[in-house]
């Protein structure tokens, strides 16, 4: 049982449609490439979603080298490793980065952003991490930063990589002009796929030249007007994901949050009951990612032994931190097989079962064993 | 059968080991990383391989990245739409760029190549096309271009995407400072991996700021220091890509070369025969892409219905050409097959077996049908 913060677990049928070599500029690639953004578009509730064959950072880079220019001044709002990650990329673009960080488990409030968004009023974009996959903390106030910085007038791009499909996110209804994010995360698919949604807003801010034809997102765009690629994709991972996109479709996106939602929270409240402590707290948790100080020192081994992989800390937490990801396809019997497991480990139990959120719709739940 | 520049077919085996989803941060896959690129750079003969998850153009445009720096002058000797896409990633990349650009069906003699650097004296780098897939046309002389090119003291780095593996290629002794290709050419894997294969001389040539970090090489080679991928790898593509790379070793380098020379030699013969006018001439004729003009005007449309698959022509040559992909495994039988539909064709039928060179070794041949 894979619980990192991806890649995750995946359906049977997903991991069955990666063996796909076919003519990536014939009509049956064509159809993928259609079907694949549409639903993509419909998920994210943007107005295009560009296709990239690479990682999550690769989406997010390419958004940034797309939707910033050299020399523009740029906030970037940090509060882990990914942020830093994304500032660096702006720095890396030649735009000039003004860097806000905070310590490793604390978020930006609503009255924070307003203060440093005042402070900085010669900033055009600002540029923040939805979901911080290094410290399992989240904006869980993005629609209300994002109605703020759009009102102000500035751009606004989001690094959704660990977010999409485990928060409600509406990239056109909250004004933001790009969110990227990756397949191996919520979507369920396996990784090599980065994606780049961008609004109705936000297809006005794209730049063409100063950046790699690579991570051109105007360029994706063109040639998916005619359901092509630029450059030669991942058929088979493209085929896997459009797969993914019609699972999270038979769900329902609302659904899929629900479930991210309860998931983690249920597993939140266990490892409490068992003495961890959590980073982070109710305004800010994670739906997708558990980060915890484990009261034994060997948790994530002692875990390995029953065949359940977690992930450790990052950056400055890398020792002292477990990481549960608890993304994609993870359900009632995953987290109660995880909490079982561990209140063994404690010689107790938790009484406690997952809520009903936390299951699978019918067809899902076959597409998965958790053995 | 897909005969078409890339995607290929691949190998049976090849196809199977895609549905492989793993902890990217475990030992199993700093395994995968580690093998691959020990077999790449022994089959590049280079000193390090950088993998990079996405097609053969990132490959390209992550070289031209990490070995041009803004405002250097660099050369670039183009013959097709590959070279000039290679033009357009130095422009981006904000080098000066001196295009030199041949018409479609030629390329350029040692003799051209020494005439254009005498009268480009303050250019660096030099920058070249190994394998136009585009026109089928090749530098089958580079070994001589690049040691002419590096005893002046200048850097060189080549798009080989389509050259890789179908032809003589060594990285250290030639003195080429970087190689790019992909995984879907004539190493025989699935799409969605890239390589830039760096020499010895090539190591000290890197840049590694005012790049992306995902086109940057020297990043990507600093993790594999520790066989790990900066970014969340397509852990699929990397298990199948491994297999391919195995199979290259049993076959051997130069054996799989030698096929692919004697493969479009077959069809080039067999195609003239049939009145077929091919693109180029013995000095510069590609080993992995025949094109040609059909005496017939349906003949695409003819081979897919025996559900072969060609390509059409790219760029101006669109309409006229076609073209065939030979990459890979391709091998006695699938050439065969292609010239005894064509025999049909026109009524005829072509004597001539193709030579033992075609040959797949036995444990490749049974890896795929051609059916």
């Amino acid at each position: 049982m894979l619980l990192i913060p991806g890649p995750v677990e995946v359906p049977k049928s997903v991991l069955a449609a990666t063996s796909l070599v076919i003519d990536h500029r014939g009509n049956k690639f064509k159809d993928i490439v259609n079907r694949l953004e549409k639903l993509m578009i419909k998920h994210f509730s943007s107005k295009r979603v560009a296709l990239l064959t690479g990682s999550g950072t690769l989406a997010v880079e390419a958004m940034v080298y797309s939707f910033t220019k050299r020399g523009e001044k740029v906030l970037a709002l940090s509060y882990g490793e990914f942020g830093r990650r994304l500032a660096e990329s702006i720095k890396r673009r030649g735009a000039t980065l003004r860097l806000y960080d905070k310590p490793m488990g604390h978020s930006f409030s609503l009255e924070e952003v307003k203060q440093i968004i005042e402070e900085n009023k010669d900033v055009t974009t600002v540029a923040l991490v939805h979901n911080e996959t290094s410290t399992g903390i989240a904006l869980r106030n993005l629609e209300e930063i994002s109605r703020f910085i759009k009102n102000k007038g500035l751009k606004l791009i989001v690094d959704s990589v660990s977010g999409f499909a485990a928060y409600q996110l509406m990239v056109n209804e909250w004004k933001i002009d790009a969110v990227a994010t990756g397949s191996q995360k919520a979507l369920a698919s396996v990784p090599g796929l980065g994606f780049v949604a961008v609004s109705r807003d936000g297809l006005n801010e794209m730049v063409n030249e100063d950046l790699p034809t690579y991570l051109d997102v105007s360029l994706h765009l063109k040639f998916q007007d005619k359901y092509e690629t630029p450059f030669t994709p991942a058929t088979g991972v493209f085929n896997a994901t459009l797969r993914a996109a019609e699972l999270l479709e038979l769900e329902g996106v609302e659904r899929r949050w629900k479930r991210h939602e309860a998931c983690t929270k249920y597993v939140r409240d266990a490892l409490s009951y068992f003495g961890f402590s959590l980073l982070g707290n109710e305004n800010n948790f994670s739906n997708t990612v558990v980060a915890a100080i484990p009261p034994i020192k060997d948790y994530r081994a002692k875990l390995k032994e029953f065949n359940v992989e977690i992930a450790g800390g990052m950056g400055e937490l890398r020792d002292k931190v477990v990481r549960i990801g608890l993304l994609g396809i993870v359900d009632d019997r995953a987290v109660m097989k995880l909490i079982g497991i561990t209140a063994r480990m404690f010689h107790s139990q938790y009484e406690k079962e997952p809520p009903l959120e936390c299951k699978l719709p019918e067809e899902l739940r076959e597409e998965i064993e958790w053995s």
